[in-house]
């Protein structure tokens, strides 16, 4: 891959303008320790990063699950991070705005819970300091210990306000499914804060989660990686069955990095069961697809793609792409979306919806005119 | 729906034999005891059946989980639940072969394993004697405690060698997915005994099993009935990556219940993750939708039906309906698929392969003269 910042690529197609709905970017322990309590900053002194971790369990791809290109200084110098994921990435596929969804997951599933929010808390601190206001194309996500939804609700709060802050993110992995009413507090929090509800794959079966499929624990990461898209379709029938968008009508839920295609036959099978079955649930008061389309988004990255090429535009049509689907790459993990070469040839109107339009118009993001480096300051 | 035994019913186009992959027939407790040793008949008399139950758990539809037009007779006349099933399925449809799939399966998972033993036993002996012996039609299961894979061999080794017995059947609901290498001695005798190895939805979540999903229990019986397909997807993928079919080339699975749709997204999912980490699990020697294709056959009820009319045919096509796909109906479960009005319209060649040939090909049924009755007295 060309790591030239340079070389500057156009947009797909060349005219359309691109959000990236998922961009991890380093967040060093180095760097949050100065935003920790001074009990934290301690004991990460002496023990480290004391998290449950994905690749103790499962192998991942790349080199540390990143693509081989991607080796970001080692060095601590404040802007280096931010000024390697430009030149990678942001500058390269001139990004008009990216998402950024964190780095360590791990914080959803230790079960030390005040640990778990007071690494939030500085992580996001870390990123608006580092990052958000730093580049204003770049916006941020927040990070809350999930463990306790009182205590998550409060982060959504205290940070969730600030302006480059679009969206609050959660690890797929989970003890219970996001319908749940345990979570409550979250939801009025977001809805409170005009934040979408994120939930990105990761920490499914580790740390406090529940093994990572409903017949327990898988062997290899391929298993793995299919399993949590069967857990993200439990998060999605939960907030549809359990009525979290009737007790919630402003709530918007993203599904990222759990693949796009499964969508379609899943909400076949909701909407007929909801048909034959909606006496036991009687608020939910419309079909299934009706609340995903209302109130559900799905990112991109990875695509499911047919190998029959004629099936890719009816599949998009039946997951309702036009208005369901934000492009992700999920830079810079090994399986890395280029926006130019994910998918197959579409409309013009489809691209401009799914690589721009529906994710401004959820994170209420507005048109700008694109800077050479689109630096603020 | 018509009750009357005499209301024959021609098979779906006039022409095609029907084969239905799934009929559950009372197997009443009384009936099973004498089969039952001492103790265990002791403890019946005292406890009842003493298995976890789903519907502790989770609603189910209909009554009682059937149709309301199924009330079998209570009286214990040797051959009245028999008759009942001919007069409201097997002769109404003038099926050219059932295969029973049992009526109880809380036995695969209790934590009691020898009464799980002793009560598969009992039950397959059972169907034999007044089931399978009685009419040539039935074709049977053999239900097995996977709990304990040694015992359950020899419970094949017993009675998989019966003719009437067509397959070894388990719960969908387990604590590890079955292509975890604790199950080989399953596979290894069903390969001995030239049988196909079935899961059958049922007992997700229920006993000693692992949570309904990846993300823990859920709390309606919609979204439960939605978690069954990814416990599927995970014994589907579990079978693939394990290398089950490189070590058992032989050996056949069938999965009934769980949808069959879902399997088109799932297997652009798994080619395309074995394509890039195959490196991780060089035993899977092809792409995982050559082991599906060539190992796995997928039963039709229920069916997610595209609300895009134009859909159906390729998504039939994407699972590869021509050559792994068998009608089965549930009956008489109050989601029952009438072979009359469950599938839209398919060329005559698909439709023979599914509602006849691909059954017949895999449980090796021979082509029978349809008799009134099929009765063999």
């Amino acid at each position: 891959m060309e790591t030239n910042a340079s070389t500057k690529i156009k947009s797909p197609g060349g005219k359309t303008s691109i959000i990236d709905c998922d961009i991890h970017a380093t967040i060093p322990l180095d760097g949050i320790k100065p935003y920790l309590p001074r009990i934290y900053r301690e004991q990460v002194e002496t023990w480290g990063r004391r998290l449950p971790g994905q690749n103790h369990m499962y192998l991942n791809g790349g080199t540390n699950g990143s693509m081989q290109e991607h080796q970001p200084p080692r060095n601590k110098e404040e802007d280096s991070y931010l000024n390697y994921i430009r030149a990678q990435h942001i500058d390269k596929f001139n990004l008009e705005y990216g998402i950024m969804t964190g780095s360590d997951y791990g914080v959803h599933t230790t079960p030390d819970t005040d640990y778990a929010a007071a690494l939030c808390s500085a992580s996001n601190d870390y990123v608006i300091e580092h990052y958000l206001s730093r580049d204003s194309r770049l916006k941020g996500s927040v990070h809350i210990p999930k463990q306790d939804p009182i205590l998550a609700a409060k982060e959504i709060d205290r940070v969730g306000s600030h302006p480059d802050m679009v969206q609050v993110i959660v690890s797929n992995g989970a003890i219970k499914p996001y319908g749940n009413r345990m979570y409550e507090p979250i939801y009025e929090a977001c809805v409170r804060n005009n934040l979408p509800f994120a939930i990105h794959v990761s920490m499914e079966g580790i740390g406090i989660n529940n093994p990572p499929t409903g017949a327990g624990y898988v062997s290899y990461y391929a298993e793995y990686r299919a399993a949590r898209t069967q857990i993200m379709m439990a998060h999605m029938a939960s907030f549809i069955f359990e009525g979290v968008f009737v007790k919630y009508p402003d709530l918007k839920v993203i599904m990222v990095e759990a693949g796009m295609m499964w969508v379609a036959p899943f909400i076949w099978r909701l909407d007929q069961d909801w048909k034959a079955l909606r006496h036991q649930t009687p608020w939910v008061k419309e079909p299934p697809s009706e609340y995903y389309r209302k109130h559900m988004k799905v990112t991109s990255q990875p695509i499911e793609l047919p190998p029959q090429k004629e099936m890719f535009m009816p599949m998009m049509e039946a997951i309702y792409a036009r208005e369901n689907l934000m492009f992700a790459s999920d830079y810079p993990h090994w399986d890395f979306d280029s926006p130019l070469l994910a998918f197959p040839k579409m409309d013009e109107e489809m691209k401009e919806r799914i690589f721009y339009q529906n994710a401004a118009e959820l994170y209420r993001l507005p048109a700008r005119k694109q800077a050479a480096g689109g630096a603020r300051a």
